[in-house]
C-alpha cells in the first residue's frame, strides 16, 4: 500500500510550525494542508473544504504531537574494522536502531588504509550497507593517502557516484594522518570538485608522543585516553585546518567538535562528559573511549549546546561506532588499544531534544535544523530531505513532547553492551517512523516494519 | 484586476532556489510550481501537466530573473518630527522609493517625548501613514519615559492594537534617555508581554559631556559628530543593555550596529563610512550625520558584511531619517544641531546585494534571508512576509542581477537632496514590484502604479 | 636601638633575588651587600672585606630564609561603619594582625555619606587611625558624591594632605551610587590632580532590582547575595568604567576583581569560591558575603592566579572588612541586610604564597612584585616602600618557605569570629616582621613588640 | 684610563628613574648616587656630602639627557649566509652601527644546515664573530634537524658554552624546518636543559605551495612575499608553537611577531608596514622583504605598539639581516629568491622611542623594560646587563630626548645601501654609547672610538 495521510499533527520545519495534516504517495510527500488561522484563506482555494484524500489510504493519526523530518545523522561508522575488531553495530542492527530513535538517514564512512584504491573501497563498502540498511544512507569517503590516483579517483567519486564530502585526518599518525601539504592538495581538489572537505582534527604527532610519555609514566588505564589529548591539541588542530581551508576558500567541516575551544557536535559530547574517563568501572571507563575525547570539564556539554542553540553549531552527528566489553579489553593494560567509538545513532536525538528542548535552550523549529534539515542543506540533498513539503522524500517522525523514557543498554536496539547516557531520562519520545512513505517502526509496541535493504544509498 | 502569473521566473527563498512559476490571487500566493528535475514527479500529480491558470490571468515574465520575497526595512523615520524639523520622506514618498528600491515593507518608529500617552502617539503616527502608505507597513512603539500608565499602555498596544516590538534609548540625554532602573523595568514588561525589546544604545551620559567638551575646544563641524561618540561608547551601552536583557532572560534587538564593537547593521554602514565626516564638503560631512555615528576604521563595512553573511547579524535596516541641505544647516556652527539622519530605504536592496552577493560573501538565499526572512521571523510576521510560498502575502520582487544601476540624488526617487551612497555602482537592480498582487513598480519605464494608502497595516 | 644587621638571608625583590646582607640604620635601608658570585667584584671596592657593622647593632638570623619587602594591603576597611554596625577589626588590631601575616603598610578608605565634606570625613579617619595604627598606612577617599564643593575639596586632599587615590562606586545606590554624569566629573578632576581613579564596579540600579525579585521569589539566605549579583553585573560596569576613564585618558584602578570576566584581584577570590554561599550553614555562608560576590565557578580562583603570574592582574588587595557573626546575624531573614566584609589582611601574604608560589605558578620575584612591589608603584610610593634598596624603609619580612602553617579563626590575631580561609595549609609563613626597621613580630613565640600609633601616615 | 663619571644625568631604569651621578671603574658600575629629595636621606650615610672620585677620573656631562642601560638587540644575523649570499652587515659593520644607534649588545644566531654538527657551527660563528664585535654579544643556537647527535649537543652547549636558547624553524620546508614530532623532542630537551625554546612560526607546507601557486598565477614582484604568506600562517603556526610548549611545560619565545593575530615584536613592524610590498619601485618592495612579512594592515604598528606598552609583549629584537640592491636582485622575477632580511639594529631605540615615548604611549621606564631590561632578564643575563646598578656592566647610553634626527641610508652606519625606515624624523637621539665603561661613540662628531674584538661573548 502506497498512500498515507498523517491526520492532525504539527508540522514542525526549521522554519515554522503549523497544524497541519500531510499526504504521502508513493515515497513523496504530496501536499501539507495546513488549518492554521492564517493559511486557511488559500486553504480553501487550494483544496476546498478539506483534504481530498483517496479512499484505501492508510491514515496515521497524529493528534497531540509532532509530524518533523527524520533525523540525519551525518557522522557513523557502521561494522568498522578498526583496531583489528569490527564495530558491532553491523548497517542492519544500525540502521533498525536509528529508526526506532527517529533518525531515517545516515550519513557513513569509507574509511580504508592508505594505498588503497579510493573506488574499491567505495565498493567494498556499498557491498556491505546496500543488503543491509534499514533507511535511506549515504557516504563520505576518507582520503588517507595522496597520489595522482586518489587526485582522479575523487573526482570520479564526485562526478559519477554521488560522493560530495571527503574526510581527511590530522592525528592517527603513519595509519590515516596526512602532512600538512597532502592536505593542501586535497583540500585544494575538493575546491575543484565542488566537493565538502571534513576534517578529524587533532595533531597526530602530539598524540602520539603524548601517549608514550603516559604510558612511560604508568599511566595505562582510560584516563590516560584523556591525558594524551587534551584540548588545545584538538584546538591547535581545527585551527590549522581552517587556515588551510581558508587559503584555497575550501569550505570545510570539522567532524568531532568535542571542547569549548573548537566546532560537529557530538551527541555524546552534549549529553556526558570526559569526567567518565576516572570512573573506578574500567568498563565504565572504557566504554567512553573515543576520539576526540570527552572533555572533564563539566561545562562544556551546556556550553556546546548554547552554540548549537545561537546558530554558532549547525549540525549533529554521533561518531557511532560500537564496540564491546571484550573488544574493549583488547586496552586493559594501554589504553592505547582501546577500540575508540561509542554508541548515539538511536538516542541522538532524544539527548538533543532533552539537553536542548526540554532545558529550555532551544524551540522545535531550532531542534529539526540541528538534527536534520542543516545537514541536508550541507551535504546537498535539501530540500530532498530535511524538510517536510510537497516533492520531498517522505522521511518523517511522529514525536511525542510528552512521553518520557529513560536510556539503558538493556532497553536499546543497539547491539553493543553498554550505553554512554546510561539512566538519562528523556521528556520528548519518537512514536512513529516513517521512511519513504512507509511506517516502518511503532513505539508503542516496539514494532518493526522494516527488511534490511529497504534503505537506499542517496547520491549527492 | 486580482490574479497575477509570474512566469519563466528563479524563485529565491532563504532556504534554496527552485525554477517555478508563481500564481497568485486576491494578494495572495497560491501556487509555486517548479519544474526543476526533483520535484518534477511531485508536480505531475499536483497539476498535471503544467500550471493550470484561468483565463485572464495578467502575466509578468521573470524569464532570466530571480524571484525573491519583497525586502522589509525594519528601521525607518519617516516624516519624523526631530531637533526642530521633520525629515523630508514623509510615507507617501518613502513608501514609494521604498518600492522602488525592491522594499515592500517598512516598520517605522512612533517616537514621541518623554510624557506623551504610547496610545496618543500610535494613533497620530498611524493617523500620518495610513492614508499614505505604497506599501505595508507596521510600527515599533518608542518608550521614553516609564510610569504605570506607561506600563498598562504598552500592555494594551501589544494585546490590542498589533504591536509586538518597543524602543529603548540608552542616549538623547534628557530627551528619550531611559536609566537602568527603567529600562529593567521595560525589559521586564517587554519579558511579560511576550515582546521584543529594542535597544538603541550608546552612553547617553558621556556623549553630552564629550559634545561639550568638543565644542569648548571649538570643534564644531560634523567630525565633532563623530568623536564624541566613539565607538566604545556603542560598545559600553550595547554590553549593558545585554545585561540587563539576560538578567530577566528577555529577547533584545540592538537597533544600530556601527561598529565592530557592537552587533541590526544599518545600510549605511556595510556601504560607506565614518572617513566622511572629515570630508571638506560641509554639506557632504553633515550629510551623514546619524547616531550612532558611521566609524572611521574602513575596514568596518567588510566586518559587518562579514558578519551578516556568516550568520551573526540577522538582519538589516536603514534608520532612513533624511532632511535636507537646509535642514542640515541648523548645525552649521555646532554640530550637535545637525539633525541626525541619512537615506536608505530606497537603497538598502542594492547596496547588500552589491557589497554581500556581488562580492561572493553571501548567495542568493543569505541575501533574502538578511533582507526579508529573518526580519518576518524576529518581528513574528512570519510566514505571512518573508517567503514565497501558498498562503503567503504576494509581496514580490523581481531582480534583475545582471543588470547594474548607479546610485545618485539626481534620480532616486526620496525626497532628500542627498545620497550617501552617491556614485556606487550596484550590480543587481530590482526590476519589478509587487505589493499585494499588484505590480506596483517597473523599472525599464520607471512606471508606479499604485497610491498613498495602499498599504496597509500588518499588526503582529 | 635604632640598628639593625640582617644576616644571612636571601634578598627577594621584585626584579631578583640575591644571597645578600642588609644593614639598617633609623628606619631606613642603609646597605644591601651581596655576596654572590657577580656582585662580588663590586662589593670589595665599596666595603672592603665584608659589611662593616658598628657594634652594639641587633644582628636577625634570616638563615635559610627569604627577606623580602613587607606586603601593601591595597584595599581594608577597618573599623568601617557599615549598614548600621562597625567592622570588628579597628585600626589596632587590624594592623597587628596585618603585621603577623606579613603586611608592612595597609590603604584603607575614608569612607562616609553623601552630602559630607571629604575634608571633614579625612579628619575623622586621620582620628580614629593615628593612634591606633601598628604599621604604616595611607587612604584612599571614598567619593560619594558630586558638587563644586567636592571638587576642590579633591584639590586641597591631593595637593595638602598627601592623597592621591579617590574611590567611586558604581553600586550601593542612593547611598555611595554616582551615575555616569557625575563619574565623568569626578575622573576629569581625578585627571587634573594626577591621581589615581578607583572603581567600585557593578551595576547598581540593577541589584536592586535583583534584590528585590529574589526576596520576592522567597529567597532570604546567602545565597541571594550571589543570585543578585551575576558575573556580568560586575563585568558590565567594569567595560563601562573603562570606558569613561578612555574618555578622558584617566589612570584607573578597578577595585574588586572577583570574576573572570572582568581585573585588583582580593584574596579572598583568589583562595576561596561562591559554592560557599549555599553551604548549610548560615553563619558559614553569611561569613563570605561581600561585595561584588565570591563567583561559585570553582575555576575562578585559579584563573585569576594565572592573570598574576602572568602580568595581567598587578596588586593583591583584601577587603578586609570584619563583621562577627552577631553582627552577620542582621541579616538572618534577609540577605540584603547581611554586612558585606571579610577578612584577609593578615592571611593575605599566605594565601598567595599558597596558591601562586607553592602551586608553581609564579615565582618570589613576582610574589613580591604582587604583594608588594606594584601597589607602591600604581600608589606613588615606590621606591620608598616596595624594595629592598638603599634609602628605602626597612618595612621588611623574614619568610620561611620551608614552614606551614593551617589557618583557623582559632588562632589568627584578627578579632572577627570566622575566616573564610579555614583550614587552608600554607607552605610559607612569615617568621619575623620589620617595620621602620624594629622588629615587631616574631613568630617563633607569637612575640609582638609594638604600640599603638607605631605606624605612621605615609603621605603620597 | 678606567674610571668614569657620568655626571648630572637623570638615571632610568626599568622600575623608576632618578637624579644621580653614575660611577665607573675597570667596566663595572660601582656607585649610583641620587640626588632627589627621598634618597637625600641615606646618601648622606653612605657618601658623606657628595660623590667621592678618584683624581683623573673622566667625566662626561650628561646635564639634562637621559642615562640608560644600553639596548640589547635579542635578534639579529650579522654576515648571516643564506640563499646563495651574505648580508651585508658583518659582525663589526653591524654592531658598530648598533652602538651607533644606543644598542651596546646583541645576540645572533649561529644557524647552519640540517646535518651539521651544532658545536662545529657554533665554533665557525664564533670564529667569525669574536674578531670583529665592537659591543658585547651572545648567541642563539638554530636546531635544524634532529638526532642523538644533536640532542647531546645541545647539552654540551648550554652546560659549557654558555647558549641558554635554542630555535627552531616552522616554516623553510626542506631547509630549517621540523615536524610537529621533532619540535616535541627539541622542546623537551629544551625543558631538561632548562634551555629557551624559539619559535620562526609560519606554516612551511602552505607557504611552499602558495608560493607556487602565486608564481603560477604570473605573481612573480615583491608583493607574492606577503600574498603567500597571509597573517593566519603565522597566527596558526604560533598557536601551534604554543601547543606543543605546553605539552611540555617548556618555556618559549615566539621569535617574531609581525601581526595583530601572533607576539617578540620586531623593530621593523614597529615601524613602517606590508603597503611597501606594494610600492611601484621594486627595489623599495624588495626591500621590505622578510619572513614572516610585514603585514598590509595600516594598523598594526600601532597594535603592536600599545601590546609593548601595556605589557603583553615584552621584549624589541631587530631581525637585522642586511642585503644589498644588487642581491635582493636575484629575486628580480621571482620573489621567492629575493634574499630575505632589513636593517634595524641601528634604528631600533629611535624607532620605539618615536613610536612609543614620543606618541605618549610608555614612559621612559617601559622604554628601557622593553629595549633592554627585559631581554636581559629573559635571556637570563640580569642583572650584569639591562640595569644601572652597581656591580653590573658598564653598558650605558646617554640619550637626548629633545634632539632629532632623520633616518635614511645616506647617514647610517649600516653597510646595506637601503633604509626601510627613510625619512622617518625621531624625536630622540643617542648623544654618546658606553661599552664596558667606556666611551666608544659619540654623536656630536660622529666619533667611535672603538675596534672590532673589543667586545665580549657573554656566556648565558
Amino acid at each position: 500500500h502506497n498512500r498515507l495521510h498523517i491526520k492532525g499533527g504539527r508540522v514542525v520545519n526549521a522554519d515554522c510550525s503549523v497544524d497541519a495534516d500531510v499526504y504521502i504517495e508513493n515515497g513523496l510527500i504530496v501536499k501539507v494542508i495546513g488549518i492554521f488561522l492564517f493559511f486557511v484563506r488559500i486553504c480553501v482555494c487550494l483544496v476546498g473544504k478539506n483534504l481530498d484524500v483517496p479512499g484505501g489510504t492508510r491514515v496515521v493519526d497524529a493528534s497531540g504531537k509532532l509530524v518533523m523530518p527524520g533525523g540525519i545523522d551525518t557522522h557513523t561508522h557502521m561494522q568498522l574494522p578498526f583496531m583489528g575488531t569490527f564495530a558491532v553495530d553491523d548497517f542492519y542492527v544500525g540502521t533498525k536502531a536509528a529508526i526506532a530513535g527517529g533518525t531515517t538517514m545516515i550519513i557513513d564512512f569509507v574509511l580504508d588504509q592508505k594505498g588503497v584504491s579510493l573506488i574499491e573501497a567505495y565498493d567494498k563498502w556499498r557491498g556491505w550497507a546496500d543488503p543491509k540498511v534499514c533507511c535511506d544512507y549515504s557516504f563520505h569517503i576518507a582520503v588517507t593517502w595522496w597520489s595522482p590516483q586518489v587526485k582522479s579517483e575523487m573526482a570520479e567519486l564526485a562526478k559519477n557516484r554521488g560522493i560530495n564530502s571527503f574526510k581527511m585526518f590530522m592525528a592517527y599518525k603513519d595509519v590515516f594522518m596526512l602532512d600538512d601539504s597532502e592536505l593542501y592538495e586535497v583540500y585544494k581538489n575538493c575546491r575543484e570538485l565542488g566537493a565538502l572537505a571534513m576534517m578529524h582534527a587533532e595533531n597526530g604527532h602530539v598524540i602520539q608522543h603524548e601517549q608514550e610519555r603516559m604510558l612511560n609514566l604508568g599511566i595505562t588505564g582510560p584516563e590516560g585516553h584523556a591525558l594524551c589529548r587534551p584540548e588545545d591539541v584538538e584546538a591547535e588542530a581545527t585551527g590549522r585546518a581552517i587556515m588551510i581551508a581558508n587559503r584555497l576558500n575550501c569550505p570545510m567541516y570539522i567532524v568531532h567538535v568535542m571542547s569549548k575551544s573548537s566546532a560537529d557536535p557530538i551527541a555524546a559530547s552534549l549529553g556526558t562528559d570526559g569526567t567518565n574517563y576516572w570512573h573506578k568501572c574500567w568498563r565504565h571507563a572504557a566504554g567512553h573511549v573515543m576520539g576526540p575525547p570527552l572533555r572533564p570539564d563539566p561545562t562544556t556539554p551546556g556550553y556546546l549546546m548554547d552554540l548549537l542553540a545561537n546558530g554558532d553549531l549547525e549540525c549533529t552527528g554521533t561518531d557511532n561506532c560500537t564496540f564491546n566489553a571484550s573488544q574493549k579489553a583488547l586496552g586493559k593494560d594501554n589504553f592505547a588499544k582501546i577500540p575508540n567509538g561509542v554508541n548515539g545513532v538511536e538516542d541522538r536525538m532524544s539527548v538533543i531534544w532533552e539537553k536542548g528542548v526540554a532545558s529550555g535552550k532551544m524551540d522545535e523549529n531550532r531542534f529539526v535544523a540541528v538534527t536534520s534539515t542543516n545537514a541536508a542543506k550541507v551535504f546537498n540533498i535539501y530540500p530532498q530531505k530535511g524538510v517536510i513539503a510537497p516533492g520531498s522524500d517522505a522521511d518523517i517522525i511522529i514525536w511525542d513532547a510528552e512521553a518520557t523514557r529513560t536510556i539503558s543498554a538493556k532497553t536499546h536496539h543497539q547491539a553493543v553492551d553498554f550505553n554512554i547516557f546510561e539512566g538519562l531520562v528523556c521528556h520528548g519520545v519518537n512514536s512513529c517512523t516513517i521512511s519513504r512513505g512507509k511506517v516502518v517502526y511503532e513505539a508503542e509496541d516496539n514494532k518493526f516494519t522494516v527488511s534490511g535493504g529497504d534503505g537506499k544509498f542517496v547520491p549527492r
